[in-house]
């Protein structure tokens, strides 16, 4: 039995988010389907570095998974995505130790989020960016990151929905860039709660256009409260860019 | 009465193409059924500088069409962009002469061919690139395209189902643009045939892998038979970039 680890990409679109739901498409649910396949019918379960939601991408998500087939390890990209959707690709596959885990291991992740400038919609990047017609004042956001790095108890900026207890986030790099009416927001961090990266981005946002002081986010990480942050930022112009282990 | 002209941009993926077809998606159909919503259910016929396939995109469509409407010239777009689908934008509206003609007007016309060079698939741009897996040799493509520069009878290059009499066009400019694993085809002529850009990327494609002589391209051209020339690229590859008048 081998330990496989793969990076796969994949358009959220389409897709219901990464977890596996009843009779939705989800991007566990179409690997787990081609798993099938290649193992003649047999269930294999993918554990992967955590999920994603509804409309939300991956550049760089990690999975794992066991198998006994003896397939060349240069193959197997070949070999799950001929049996894969258009939507998703494995980028790459590694054998793994026998106890590595995709989410347990992964030491931090990068998420990137982009926004896409301008009062006018644009078809090509209506389901890869989030449109944005208001002028923002770029030196304003990069003075509330400032406030956001480091470590911190991250409550205000996690969905209320969410079960994990620890709270207690470092955020290493907040960066933006700039680019041709598009404005890219690169997060690094240990780890990251849930919609944290959305709402991050949407507080920012509320700073950019001047709603909010960057000092407030001072007080927002003091009050450990939802409703003291910003609105959460749609799914669709974020990208769980890497995972690091 | 003034005539409108207006810069369309659309999302290819899910139209059955530019021209309006019974029981189908199609660009023209969606945009004059917003113009009946603004005319409160007059019908309002828009004519193309010319039609797109199905699959294929547009940054810099051109239509034109008549309107009794007392809309400021600013207001065209926001009001026409409210009642469109996602996958449709007017970029610009102006006020045209009265005998302005979005078809019989245009002087010429830029199209881009995207090609995405990699083994392997990629989920973002799956509907925006033809992905091509064969490494090519882009000097031989460059000779190949010193012959199809110029005034030329094109029929070796038309779709064999045209109706137009007339295959004599100028190709103005041919330009391949190398960035970051994508090759762009850039063509700027006077005018194109039925399916003629498609072709002409799939007989310089034959030409980059060495199954074509860049001088078969003289042939071709003589020959003035379809079957000469190479494969139609597929049409998701493909942006009506701009019409000139």
């Amino acid at each position: 039995m081998k330990r496989l680890k793969c990076v796969v990409a994949y358009d959220g679109t389409l897709f219901a988010g990464y977890q596996v739901q009843p009779k939705k498409r989800t991007v566990q649910g179409e690997i787990e389907t081609a798993l099938k396949k290649l193992h003649k019918g047999a269930d294999v379960k993918i554990i992967a570095s955590g999920r994603t939601d509804a409309g939300v991408h991956a550049k760089g998500q990690v999975i794992h998974f066991d198998s006994e087939l003896q397939i060349p390890l240069s193959k197997w990209d070949i070999a799950l995505n001929s049996l894969l959707p258009d939507d998703i690709v494995i980028v790459k596959t590694e054998e793994a130790e026998q106890d590595f885990h995709a989410r347990f291991d992964a030491k931090g992740k990068e998420y990137r989020y982009f926004l896409h400038r301008s009062p006018k919609r644009d078809p090509f990047s209506r389901h890869y960016a989030f449109q944005y017609p208001y002028s923002l004042n770029i030196s304003a956001m990069k003075e509330a990151i400032v406030h956001l790095l480091g470590t911190h108890d991250f409550t205000s900026f996690c969905s209320a929905k969410t079960e994990v207890e620890d709270k207690v986030r470092e955020i290493k790099e907040i960066e933006l860039i700039e680019d041709n009416g598009e404005l890219v927001f690169r997060f690094v961090g240990n780890g990251f709660l849930y919609n944290m990266v959305r709402i991050l981005v949407g507080t920012l946002l509320e700073v950019g256009v001047g709603d909010r002081d960057p000092e407030s986010i001072l007080d927002i990480l003091d009050k450990k409260d939802r409703s003291y942050a910003g609105k959460t930022a749609p799914g669709h112009g974020l990208y769980l860019w890497n995972v690091f282990y």
